[in-house]
């Protein structure tokens, strides 16, 4: 292991609030990580900073010194990572929330240019405990998968490797999000449904006696529509698109696509019934547009 | 009390689990509950006898002898009942889980025959022990809101009044089973996606540790799939008209009742397990069709 971590450059593309945790992982174990400022705004300066990581300038930099890179961004912007460093001949680990088919195509370009492409999908928070968070491995090139493996051994996210298709680790990450993301969007549905149809307090009272844990779901959902909603849309087409070339119904994600898109964007803080009422204001604000 | 209980004849359409279970609470309190065996099944007559309900033949012998219909059926049934006894000119109940949209095309046709409409929704398990379910009423005609309000005092079906517009009993079913059975529906189809993608181990797995309670409702929402399903399909589609009447995607909805359409039936005391893997082998099943 010292031998690798004395070699083993990192390239962390783009350390935003699971990249920086991700890469605080590496630089607590010693092993050099490296971002790429370049158009990238304050915060994440900030944040690369406090996680220890050194500025490569752009991303073309950072593929020249690494042999490995971890890309860690929302999803919609999984392609447009790949491609800035086009003609990586190392190990590139695409850690996103993104269909396999979307995987498959980022392989391709990887594989085009010479690099060794990884399958990965982070499940969890950022990883500062052990046990809150992991990251899943798969693909054809077990070796690549066994160093990127061994480059997380004791830190605080915990790496896994899935057998099966090369795109099983984004399978997971799919199928796991199908359910948490999207059932936190239905809530959100259906308390904005009672809004709109104005039984809300008959549905809050209704819940209060049957489902005594949906009123405190529905408020965390609404935090974090607020939140994180914006990069959540892209994901929830991914599983969409993961649904459909199953042969299964995707409009569950795309209706969760869609209250994700109308929620909208603060994160002060705010208390949790005021984020709640403006959430719900912002799915119902819609009403005019879509109803004669 | 007493000389409206000896006045009131109730006719039930149909007795299906719930149905007969709300006969029950009143045949217990003394009324007389009509039901109409033209058309239904032994199953159907079993349950009839067993909530001491009185056969009237058909649906119109029925009406000719209540002042009060109670409709509780599968939602895509409902404007059958309603035109089975079309020219009813007393207080006619519909319980059933209906859009509003839906639950005014059947209102009209009860005003038009000359009946008085009063919008209703259930919420819970057949009522046979107090607490377990509530039978939510709204209307313009109050006083016969009050007065099917009364039927169940003191019953084990806890009926209570809804303010607001004609149909506001149904918006709250339609916003109550947008979660509940829309959830089921979601998590079912994570499940699926997960089998599809050959990854099913390793997000049980992970369930396990971060999602403790999913292994046992996906379970309970396959065998629900199977026993009921069925008669879900037009809820979902009726949750759906509602959506998107309320300006809201309409997508979750859609999607779940695919789910529900693709469930296979049976209702037999067949293990947990065995009843999820037929679920998601019948969901799955629909792949070939669908995928090139």
């Amino acid at each position: 292991m010292a031998a690798m971590t004395q070699r083993t450059i990192i390239g962390l593309l783009n350390p935003g609030e699971m990249g920086a945790a991700v890469g605080q992982c590496l630089t607590d174990r010693g092993l050099e990580v490296l971002w790429a400022s370049d158009g990238r705004g304050a915060e994440t300066a900030h944040r690369a900073k406090a996680a220890g990581l050194t500025d490569a300038g752009t991303a073309r930099d950072l593929a020249a010194q690494a042999s490995v890179i971890l890309s860690i961004c929302p999803p919609h912007a999984a392609a447009d990572v790949a491609w800035a460093v086009h003609g990586f001949t190392g190990v590139y680990v695409d850690a996103n929330a993104i269909a396999p088919g979307t995987a498959r195509q980022i392989a391709e370009l990887i594989a085009a240019g010479g690099g060794r492409y990884v399958d990965g999908g982070i499940i969890g928070s950022p990883p500062t405990a052990p046990g809150n968070s992991r990251l899943y491995l798969s693909g054809a090139d077990a070796a690549a998968v066994r160093a990127v493996h061994q480059l997380f051994a004791g830190s605080a996210l915990d790496a896994r490797i899935v057998a099966g298709a090369p795109t099983a680790a984004s399978a997971v990450k799919m199928a796991y999000a199908a359910w948490t993301k999207g059932s936190s969007a239905l809530l959100l549905g259906a308390r904005a449904l009672a809004r709109a149809q104005g039984i809300e307090d008959t549905l809050l009272a209704e819940w209060a006696q049957s489902q005594p844990r949906l009123a405190d779901q529905v408020e965390r959902s609404a935090r974090a529509a607020a939140t994180k909603g914006w990069r959540w849309v892209g994901e929830m087409e991914e599983i969409a698109h993961t649904m459909a070339d199953a042969g299964l119904p995707d409009g569950f994600h795309q209706a969760a696509a869609e209250i994700y898109r109308r929620s909208p964007r603060s994160a002060g803080p705010t208390a949790d019934d005021a984020v709640t009422t403006a959430v719900l204001a912002a799915l119902a604000d819609q009403d005019t547009g879509q109803t004669d």
